[in-house]
């Protein structure tokens, strides 16, 4: 055993772990130990106190650069109006990029965008002596019974938002993958829904035949990328469109519909020689630097930015375009979104708080639209690395620095 | 056609876009439109003018607070040593539970890591007349010949850094789909390879059937989930694996090797049910954690956290864990890196610059192994909402806010 | 345009298609055309008479070697007993390894299985001009109202035996693919449903505001491989599952609990990272061999070889097999199982006709778990190619010929 | 344990295995024991002596109609004409469907046809003590130095007609699956290459750190259904394709060429969301149908109707329409193509024996493609139901009897 094995475990500051003299005591131990500097780390803006709950060992704050993309004119069931999204991200020619598909989209009318469904899953698997009960005990919960009604009061015992919506057995041999099935409000919800399920598995485990249980499966998918995904576990079911006329496409996009359409049928198959989870262009650019921009948790990415994107040329010869985002995790309470950047990016699109979750949703799958017009219109027209000579890291004097 | 189509564009500012006027002005001009504040946004410390090339329409930057979790003994090639990895999220528990990992692995002599493969692609996709003239040319690519040479010359004349590893044809239909193997040494590399594709691709219709091609074909599985990922497209392929003593993993995770086994039994079976890519625990969390605190471009999570998680119990009784990483994309010069917080980041760990990039990609390994491991632990334990009850959002008094 | 494209079509005999004649004619047509001789596919034993509705252009028979593997113990709900179980097939040493686990099970203790669902989907595909009716469409749908009743009546009106059991849709941009889930007795039922749904599909047209419909849409993945169908899309959902005592095991298997347990997490691995659709050993051999000889629809093993098969050791260290089968595609009645052997093959099992096809379904899975086991074992105890060595192609006098 | 634990084995016959009195003997025993007859299946045509090596506990033979699909106009390599191709199915429709698209491939002037690989893999597995055993390990076998040749004598001492085409590892955790690639010549090969990895894997596990190893990992995805085998694994890897004028579409197909390309877009987008591995109408029909036919080995169905189905429309407004098909598993060689029916129906497309492997190869996705055209083309029309109407079991006098 070498002398890294007693290598000195950080500093622990019982009762004022969030002070900011503890914040900063911290953050010179590590710079000490590492021998480095951490000063514009340290000059953080979040109070101290209010970082309980959101992390431990503080150091201090990163900072990321946030730019606008706009207008983007959404029409939506919640989100109705122009909206100037906050992109946080340090990839150039991305702003410029959904930029320009808002810009398209408004100029054509807007987008169409709805909330298909809501709710979060989680899915707990129990344990069975034998495939008869384990099959027995689908049946039963596969009957809105009294077994039913029993997961139910114990789940909704542990909050007060959290609604169950459905319980949905998955037999393997003699195992059950019991998905729950809750809408979470405004809340990002894992945590409200992995306590209910908690205690809806400690009653079942009482009331049926199973001899243990997992409270994570691994098939609800969250926070990784899954076929299971793309039929909607996580969140919030999102579609958006847009008709853009033949000539906006020209105009905007330099290519016509029919060459987008045929970039869509070239590159959907290279998807599906990938075996890629669903199809798109580039979801995750958008969503991680709305995500960051606005104090969601990041991660979520993985299951958000599984979709899928169309292009089609309609009868008339204009332009269809859509995004479905089948597992959009978004929240406009709780975990993130009142430290004091977050806040603010929310309040910029008129997303904070109570009741705003939907509008955060159908603007975020808005600005995915965005995404995809823009990116298709970059690679149909072949102009992609010419935007970022123009944008990114690709101009002259900083090339490969 | 409504009022809204002609909501007015961000203001551009011809030749001065970076200047910190700017910036205030155009922040000002978005809070006008949108009638809300951005005071903490607007409080940036990263220059103005160092923005260039990073993002558009800058208004300001947001905040995301930094943790550490620690200590981390890494056994590398290039990564040896004690590390206390920055991680930025908002999540709570988050940094405890990879805190947790690492103090085991350090405690358990340390992880071994190593980068197998070091390669970035880009996959354009060509189109011919006739499956004759595609299998044709595959048969020639296929060769290292003129052709090959062709390609290897024209795309190499546009970068100083990149070198041509390989070129693998993938036939569909009349298309193929031409995947370029590059290296990309310290920096992330996509707008490298597509600027040298983009010329090799030019060169190519030149020299053969072709009868066009689009730079982009989905294949290569960019910032996004695939099957492919898993065999290594983006980046470093890593891997990193730890023998934990039997005594050690029932102190630090509550939990025998054999309750750590049977549960990764039952999760694979979850992840195969929801044809999941690989299989994890939640590489998504710590790696966006750790791409936010040091500059990386985090919308690569989508196909970095792509990978397969192993626990076994050796012939001894102790627990054997391991995580693969195919297609970790990471750099450490180009891009956000030298952005103030990032570089900070990036220095604490040693990983500032040039010749630094594989040293960074096992520190990497080194966390995601060290989350796999207490992730594990809390589900086989049963104490994962426990741990979210201490430490997150789940603190009574916070609950449901 | 060369000579060929004027080959003459194969001879019509209107009025006549199915005597014997004819089939004597069409065949030496074919002999003359070919320039080859079909005297053993001339000997057919079928009265021609009964080919109407199965075959087109027919010209006599082949013919498959059958062998029977048994005795297999099933504990079904609806089969109970010992049954040999026929096999067709030319691959030396299948019957043999089938044989030999259906063996162990019987002296186990019969297998348990049971079958959870029965339906069988059909996913036609609807297009709207918008986003929003699309939205609207889903949740007329979703609710079980006047539009839900008007397509089960559309639907059941063609068929006096299927019933709608549900209806799904998943909206996609603005189409909605509509998964129609029917019961369809001991028939196969795709003919069956495909008329209902087009009944359906027609009324849907005239009463909502889809502007067209395709029948299918790939969705439902009729013989394909997909991860839909290890949700259970084709037919019966089947789990069966057997305790094997650990002396048993080392007895028949030549591996103790453990070994099999430890190939299973090994070869789970390694399909994950083939991304296989779920986990087998090798359904196929065994529910091939057995559509052959029952006169199932064979290329509907694409869809019924999806499935998960577990290794587990009990805590009294005995060995927990199971397999999984969520898409198994079976009938007994129609399509080919009143022609003459393959009557008689069902007729072995009890299995031909009214009242049967859950019987089937239950022994084909004990079946298939036969072979599971039988092949886990030969790969843990490393006897693979022994078996066939000794009764395989593999044997000295035949190799490589 | 019930009586039934106690069942009799299926009687064995000595040295005398294969004669005829020993099929009858052991067809009445089974008929005793299953109080059920096998007249039909009793008449044999095949020598009893013959079945050594294709079967165990043989009974007899089970019967499949056959018919013919053609004129089929082939512009391959290898198989340059007309072909008429038997298909044994009992499927109504099927064999009209292919012979449709057949005709209309011939009046196009011929389907081009390109086998572009031939290859059949295995993927043992082999396990280290540590991750840095297993990565020295992959980069030893990854250069062409001893190891490798060491490898090779052993692999290729075992047979005379395999060549070992290549190796490559694929490291997880400290496991590394190792895929051995082979030539197989005629023959379906999958004894020979698992005989050649036996050898290769003992001699490797004595000149390696190898702790043990696994013959099959599963990711080599033998009759199995996987993302791996669309980038071919096992055996041929084909591409067939065809214009179709205009006008042929419109006379043949009932459908425009912009309707087939329609259906196409919307259809695979269904394939996408089952996330299904690949895309195609039904290639699992004709390949069933035709292996049953030419005595294949029918369960590689399972990954030889993996692939890529295209439909395009020229500048000059034809249908260009490919399919892609890299795992096919054919023989002309052993198995069962020796037996009486199916040696027939491999000579009827001159087939039979060695060096006619890549000809049958280029057939069979010839009559695969024939199928893809025929099957977009019933479902673009609209007349689906209708064609098994006419020819299949939805005839009036026949439904749902």
């Amino acid at each position: 055993m070498s002398e890294h094995s007693e290598a000195p475990l950080v500093p622990r500051y019982s009762g004022s772990e969030f002070s900011e003299e503890t914040l900063a005591d911290r953050r010179q131990w590590v710079e000490a130990q590492c021998d480095s500097k951490l000063e514009l780390v340290g000059k953080s803006a979040i109070p101290a106190g209010s970082l309980r709950g959101n992390i431990e060992n503080p150091i201090g704050e990163v900072r990321v650069p946030v730019g606008v993309a706009g207008p983007l004119h959404v029409r939506g069931e919640h989100a109705t109006g122009i909206y100037y999204v906050p992109l946080a991200t340090t990839e150039g020619a991305l702003v410029r990029s959904y930029e320009r598909g808002a810009t398209l989209i408004t100029r054509s009318g807007g987008a169409q965008v709805r909330v298909l469904h809501d709710e979060n899953q989680i899915s707990p698997v129990f344990s069975f002596a034998t495939v008869e009960e384990a099959v027995d005990f689908c049946r039963s919960v596969e009957t809105e019974g009294e077994l039913w009604e029993g997961i139910r009061s114990a789940a909704e015992s542990t909050t007060r938002h959290g609604k169950l919506l459905g319980i949905d057995p998955k037999i393997v041999g003699r195992d059950v993958e019991l998905t729950l099935r809750f809408r979470t409000g405004d809340a990002h919800g894992m945590n409200m829904i992995s306590r209910a399920a908690e205690v809806a598995c400690r009653w079942l485990k009482e009331h049926s035949a199973a001899t243990g249980y997992l409270i994570f499966s691994g098939l609800s998918s969250e926070k990784r990328p899954s076929a299971r995904a793309l039929h909607g576990t996580k969140g919030k079911h999102v579609v958006a469109g847009i008709e853009v006329p033949s000539r906006a496409c020209r105009l905007y996009l330099h290519a016509t519909p029919e060459e987008i359409r045929d970039l869509w049928q070239r590159t959907v198959v290279g998807n599906v020689m990938a075996n890629a989870i669903g199809y798109c262009g580039h979801y995750a650019n958008g969503l991680t630097a709305l995500f960051i921009a606005c104090g969601q948790d990041v991660a979520n990415v993985a299951n958000s930015a599984v979709g899928m994107t169309q292009f089609e040329v309609t009868p008339e010869g204009h332009l269809h375009a859509s995004v479905t985002l089948p597992s959009l995790t978004v929240a406009t309470v709780g975990g993130g979104v009142n430290l004091g950047t977050s806040r603010e990016c929310l309040e910029l699109l008129g997303c904070h708080g109570t009741g705003k979750v939907l509008k955060f949703a159908e603007i975020a799958a808005a600005i995915v639209l965005s995404g995809e017009l823009s990116f298709a219109a970059a690679i149909a027209s072949g102009e992609l690395s010419d935007a970022h000579e123009s944008y990114g890291r690709n101009r002259p004097e900083e090339r490969e620095q």
